[in-house]
């Protein structure tokens, strides 16, 4: 399958969760860990997110640092990666900060249940990604941002998009910061939502690194394809 | 408040859950982990967990290795720790393994809503704690525990017990190994589930220590009691 190389970048909560059960966001990390992400973003050609994490967060998605995007400019490209949505009925708001804030390119990918009238509203500041009938179809979307000139994807999660992404075999790699607090909760999000596997197609991973930063720990982890 | 030291210890997937949506057990960990629970074990006055986990696993919580076990025979103590089991309405089949296998004392800790009758029966084999009315009252339950001479109390789960001793701020600190797979799932139990913490409740923890063990990472948390 040709898609680009796909990584996941969270903060959970030593419970594995990303927010509380209001879905409000919740400072896991620390400024060490802010800027090893805006380091990730900036080194890549594109930044996805979920609607449900625009909806509840509104993220801007930029890089923050003025040297990184100075960087970017001088090795010519555009001072933000290509900021990304997975919007299969084309809800984001066209006030949303992802449109509003920074220069560069947006993508939104919708399936072909959204309404056209707020697909060509969003095409005037954004360019639109047709895919799937009821829901984005990732697999197919993967393969057109590749046609994009996207070889390097960040994927911002939230919990949904993660278990679309993961589910599809669509992930290499998943970095995780585990930060010093429990949020608890059966309906708190998790790092991966979603229908969930049963026994027998559980995912597997290679522990590809471990090191504490700040209150917490980095787990990175490569995502064992089935063979 | 007096009780014992209260530690959790639990295996977790790499996004938080301790078993798939079917609350099917997964062999998270290997041989390393398996010995280093038992050893906990082995240390601990005694060993408790929910209702939940004895239906879905039906676990004996005994000490698997010979030389743990004659070791706490030379020290004067039972074979196994004290099994406990946290059961609102007493609803612990009277075969479950905890009663079946191995030497020792079991308690069994019911609400004052369980059946007489249940609760007679269970009282043949196991001995009885009674506290709160509709649910168990926790922390009048450690009180109990913490006169019966467990100082030291092992908690294994599951998701929902985790929950009721970490919000009854009972939990001293929390060993987890995070292992190498994705279970997902927005129904699978996770290391603490129940009610969960809003944004202001949120419990914090210090880490104390953090080393790859086999194919995972074993965090070991403090539980910073709010002050």
């Amino acid at each position: 399958m040709r898609r680009p190389f796909v990584f996941i970048n969270a903060a959970m909560s030593a419970d594995g969760k990303i927010s509380t059960k209001e879905k409000k966001q919740v400072r896991i990390s620390g400024n060490i860990d802010f800027d090893r992400m805006d380091a990730l973003r900036a080194g890549s050609d594109a930044v996805m997110v979920g609607i449900g994490t625009v909806l509840a967060d509104d993220p801007s998605l930029t890089v923050k640092s003025e040297k990184r995007r100075n960087g970017r400019k001088e090795a010519c490209l555009e001072e933000n990666p290509i900021r990304v949505v997975v919007d299969s009925t084309a809800r984001i708001p066209l006030d949303a900060d992802i449109f509003k804030k920074g220069e560069g390119r947006r993508i939104i990918i919708v399936s072909r249940s959204a309404p056209a009238e707020k697909v060509k509203l969003l095409g005037e500041t954004a360019m639109i990604i047709v895919a799937g009938e009821d829901e984005v179809d990732l697999v197919a979307a993967m393969g057109e941002l590749l046609e994009m000139g996207v070889k390097r994807l960040m994927v911002e999660g939230g919990a949904t998009l993660n278990w679309g992404m993961l589910s599809g075999g669509l992930v290499d790699e998943i970095y995780t910061f585990v930060g010093n607090l429990i949020i608890g909760g059966n309906m708190s999000p998790t790092l991966v939502d979603g229908a969930g596997f049963t026994e027998n197609e559980i995912m597997r991973l290679e522990l590809i690194s471990s090191e504490t930063m700040e209150k917490g720990v980095l787990l990175k982890w490569k995502v064992l394809q089935p063979v």
